[in-house]
C-alpha cells in the first residue's frame, strides 16, 4: 500500500495544501519523516460527520452477524497490512517490533471480542408480560433493548498505535454498538492512522456498508479537534490522553446545545501499596517487579505504576529498587512534548524540598529517557499536591509511610486512579481489608500482588476509574463493557412481534 | 405525628429564622397554608452532605438484605403515617385523594421493588478465571462488580410529591445502591416532605443505620440548590422539572472541580403519532383516549401527550377531540408558578400565526386550569421552533401531516422525547417500519396503541430520553435500572476470598 498523506473522509482520500501539513518524528533517529500529511479541512471534518450521520440508520441496522462479521474483517485486513504497517509505526513511535507485533494482536483480537460479545449479548433484552387482568389497571408489555447512540468521534492516543488508536477499543466497541466513526488521527503517528483507515475501507467495501460508517481525518491543529466534538451529528466521544486535553475536550462539549456522553481516559499514578512484611520477607523480588513494571513501554502507559507507598522502615527495599533502576534500560520517549515534559518533571521533583532522589541514570542519547526513581516522606506527600502529579515516562515517587494510619491518610489524600495494587504476603493480606474498602473507592480496578501495567482484554475487565483518571467513572475503556458506552436503553411497550425484529 | 417546620440534618431538626422562611400554597383555596418553613442555612446543607460522606463507609458495606430491609421498613413507615400524611399532601397540592393513595401505594412498592432487586442482582458479577499456562503470559483472574458512588443530591419535584420526592423513585434507587442520601424538599409540599423524612429516620433507627445516610432540607432560595450540587462530598445528583432548572443545576455541576453524574429528567411534548386508517376508522375511540391521558393529573406528568401528530384529512377525529375536550374536567394546576406559566403559554398559543384553539373551556375558577386543544399546519410547525415548547399543563397541540414524508419531517425536527406512541390499526401498523425506526432515535421509550401516562413501575422500564428530556440517555428514572445511576464498575484483580465477602 502507499500512503498519500491525505485523510479518507466517507470513502474518498481528501487533501490540500491550503490548510498546512504535517510531518511524523522518528523519536529513535530524532529527525522528522519525510512524508508530509494535509491537515484535514473545516469541510472535511464536517463531511465526516455528516456521512456518518447518513449511515447510521443503515448501519445501525444491520443485522448482529453482519456487524460482527465486519469487525472480523477489519482485523484480518489489519493483519493483512502485514510488516509494513511495523515497519510504518516502528519509525513512528521508536517502540520495538516485539511490542509493536504484540499490540497489533491485541487490538485484532479486540475486535474479535466485540464480534464474539455482540452475537451473544447484542440482542439481550429484560421482559416483563403484560397482565391484562391486574387490578387497579391492567399490565402493559414492556422490553428493555438498548439501541446505539449515533457517529461516535474517536481521538488516537500516541501511547497505543494500534490498541488505542485508528481500529483501537473506542473504535471497535463504537462500530460493535452500531455507531458510526470519525476517528482524528494521532499526528505523532499519521502513516500508522493513514494504513489502518486503508484496511477498515477495505473491509467496508467487501462488506458492502455506506462509506460514511467510517472516517479518519489527519492533523497537527488543536482546533480541528474541537470542531469534531462540537459538531451537532456527533453523539459521544471516546479519548484517550492527558489530563489538560481531556479537560479542553470536555469543556468543548459543554457547551454543546445538546449534552453528549464524553468517555475521556485521562491517566493517573497508580497508587503500588507494599505491605510491611512483603517489603521486609520479600524486598528483592517486589522492587525488581516494580521496577521491571515501571519500565515497560519505557513508562508510557496509563496503568504505570508512578507512585508506591513503602513502609519507613523498608531499608533494604529501598537498596534493591535503586538497584534495578541502574539496571533499567530505556529508549527514546514516544513524541519530543512527551520527551521535554518528562525531562522538565524530572528534573523539577529533582529540586523539590523534601524529594530525593534515589537513582536514576544518565541519558545515552539527549531525546532519551532514563529511569528515575524518587523518594519522600508521607509528610511532605500529603503537604505538596504537586507530588501527586503523573508524571508521563518511567519515573516514580516512593512515598514511605510510617504505620497503617498514616497510609491511610495519603491514601484519603489521593484523587481518583485508574488502578492500584497491594503488594502483601499472607499475613499482610490478613490485615487489608480497610486498606482495600479504601483503595476500592479511589480506583477502577484494585490489584492483589500483580503490577498495573499489561490491561487484560476481557469481559471483566474496567479501564477506567473516579475523577480525574476519566471523566465518566461509570465507565470502562477496555473489555468487552466498553460496548455500553455507546448504547443506551430504550423500552418497547405494547410492541407488534413484526416490528421488534 | 407534628410537623415543626425544619430541616432533618443526619438525625436532628434543625432551623431559625436567620434565614427567613416560607409557606406552602393552598391551590383549591387560593391562599397559603399557615404553617412556616425554615429556610436551611449554607451550614445546614453543608452539614448534610458531610455527614452523608461519613455515613457513607459503613451504609456501601450493609450486605444487601439489610439495605432491602431498611426499604421495606421506609415504606412500612409511610405507610403508618396514615391520613396525615395525605390530608397534608392534598392542601398542599390540590390532588384528589384517589390520587393521592395510588401515588402513595406506588412510591412503596418502589421501594419494594428495589429491594427485590438488590437481594436478585446486587452481588451479580462477571468473573474470567485465571489461566497460569497461558501464552505468551499468563491470564490473571479478574472479577467485574459494582459499588455505590457515594452521597447522592435528590430534589423533591411538584408534580409527585410522593414518587418522584423525599422517598420517592431518586431516594429509593440511591440508597438501594448504598449511597447517602441529601434532599432538598419542593417549596410546594413542605409538610409533605417533613412527613416522609419522620418516616424515613424512624427506620434509620429501627435499622441502626448512621443518621447520616440521609437529610431533607427545606428551602425556597435557588442558591440552596446550587450550593447542594456543588458541594465537593456529592457524587451524583437526581432530579426531575423543567429543562430550565435543570440546565442551571447541570451548569452548576459543570463548575466543579470533579466530574459528577447529573441525572436530570426534565420533560417533553410526548408525540402521539396517529395513523390513517386509525384516525378514519375509530375516531371517536383515539380522540377520547387521548383527552383522557391529556387531562389526567391535571396535564401535569412528565409523559403528557402535548403534542399530536394527525392526518389532515381526519375530520371526525378534530370533531371528536374538541367535544372530548369540552367534557373533560380540570382542576387547580400544582402551584402558582406553574398556574402562570400555564395561563401565559395558552394564549400566546392563541395568539399565534397559523395556530387555531379547537376548543377550549373557560376557568371555573381564576386560579384553576382549563384543558385546551390547539391545532396547527405542518409547515407552521416547521418553520417555528416555539410550538415545539412543552406546554406544561392540560394543553395539547395537533399537527396535521399531509402524506408520509410530510410526517417523517415532522418528527425529524422534533427534539429528544421522553416517550411516544404510535397509534395504528393493524394496515397501519404493517407499514410501520421506518416510523418507528425514526421514532426509537427520538425517545426513550416507544409505546403501540396505549397512552404515554401511567408509567410502569417493573424492571423494564426506560423512563428518560435523548437531550433535552433527560440530561443523560444512558439512564432511566423510573425502574429497577434507575439503580444503575448511582453504582459504577470495579474490577478486582487477584483478589484473595476473603477480601472479596
Amino acid at each position: 500500500m502507499s500512503i498519500s498523506g491525505k485523510s479518507l473522509v466517507a470513502g474518498v482520500w481528501l487533501g490540500s495544501e491550503a490548510e498546512g501539513q504535517f510531518q511524523a518524528y522518528n523519536p529513535i533517529a530524532g529527525e522528522n519523516l519525510a512524508q508530509r500529511y494535509y491537515n484535514a479541512s473545516r469541510t472535511d471534518i464536517d463531511q465526516a460527520a455528516l456521512q456518518a450521520a447518513a449511515a447510521f440508520p443503515s448501519f445501525s441496522q444491520l443485522n448482529v452477524e453482519q456487524r460482527a462479521q465486519f469487525l472480523e474483517t477489519i482485523g484480518e485486513e489489519i493483519l493483512a497490512l502485514g510488516d509494513e504497517l511495523l515497519e510504518t509505526t516502528a519509525l513512528e513511535t521508536g517502540l520495538p517490533m516485539m511490542r509493536l507485533q504484540g499490540e497489533r494482536m491485541r487490538t485484532v483480537n479486540q475486535l474479535r471480542m466485540f464480534a464474539q460479545y455482540i452475537r451473544e449479548q447484542a440482542n439481550a433484552e429484560v421482559l416483563d408480560e403484560a397482565d391484562p387482568a391486574r387490578e387497579p389497571l391492567p399490565k402493559p408489555e414492556t422490553r428493555l433493548r438498548h439501541i446505539a447512540l449515533g457517529p461516535v468521534a474517536v481521538f488516537g492516543a500516541s501511547n497505543f498505535p494500534y490498541a488505542f488508536s485508528t481500529a483501537g477499543g473506542d473504535t471497535a466497541s463504537a462500530l460493535a454498538a452500531g455507531c458510526p466513526v470519525v476517528v482524528k488521527g494521532h499526528p505523532a503517528h499519521p502513516g500508522t492512522s493513514e494504513l489502518v483507515a486503508q484496511a477498515i475501507d477495505k473491509a467496508i467495501n467487501t462488506c458492502g456498508l455506506h462509506s460514511g460508517v467510517f472516517s479518519l481525518f489527519q492533523s497537527s491543529k488543536p482546533e480541528a479537534s474541537i470542531e469534531l466534538v462540537q459538531h451537532p451529528a456527533i453523539q459521544a466521544v471516546g479519548f484517550t490522553g492527558s489530563i489538560r486535553v481531556g479537560q479542553l475536550l470536555q469543556k468543548a462539549c459543554w457547551e454543546r446545545t445538546q449534552n453528549i456522553p464524553f468517555y475521556g481516559e485521562l491517566g493517573a499514578v497508580n497508587p503500588q501499596v507494599v505491605m510491611p512484611a512483603m517489603a521486609n520477607d520479600n524486598a528483592q523480588n517486589i522492587a525488581q517487579g516494580l521496577v521491571d513494571s515501571l519500565v515497560m513501554g519505557n513508562g508510557q502507559f496509563c496503568t504505570n505504576p508512578g507512585l508506591w507507598l513503602v513502609p519507613e522502615s523498608a531499608g533494604e527495599f529501598r537498596q534493591a529498587a535503586s538497584e534495578a533502576i541502574r539496571n533499567a534500560s530505556t529508549t527514546a520517549l514516544l513524541t519530543q512534548g512527551i520527551s521535554a515534559a518528562y525531562s522538565a518533571a524530572t528534573i523539577k521533583l529533582a529540586q523539590t524540598e523534601g524529594v530525593e532522589l534515589l537513582a536514576g541514570n544518565e541519558v545515552e542519547q539527549p531525546h532519551f529517557s532514563a529511569a528515575k526513581l524518587f523518594s519522600t516522606s508521607a509528610s511532605e506527600f500529603l503537604a505538596n499536591r504537586e507530588l501527586h502529579e503523573e508524571v508521563f515516562g518511567p519515573a516514580a515517587l516512593m512515598v514511605s509511610y510510617r504505620d497503617e494510619e498514616e497510609l491511610h491518610s495519603v491514601i484519603a489524600s489521593l484523587e481518583g486512579q485508574l488502578t492500584a495494587s497491594i503488594h502483601g504476603l499472607e499475613q499482610d493480606l490478613a490485615q487489608a481489608g480497610n486498606l482495600s474498602q479504601q483503595l476500592a473507592h479511589k480506583v477502577g480496578r484494585l490489584i492483589y500482588n500483580q503490577m498495573p501495567t499489561g490491561v487484560e482484554v476481557c469481559y471483566s475487565m474496567n479501564h477506567g476509574g473516579p475523577f480525574p483518571s476519566s471523566t465518566d467513572v461509570r465507565s470502562t475503556s477496555v473489555g468487552a463493557a466498553a460496548y455500553q458506552r455507546f448504547v443506551r436503553p430504550i423500552c418497547y411497550q405494547n410492541a407488534p412481534a413484526h416490528l421488534l425484529s
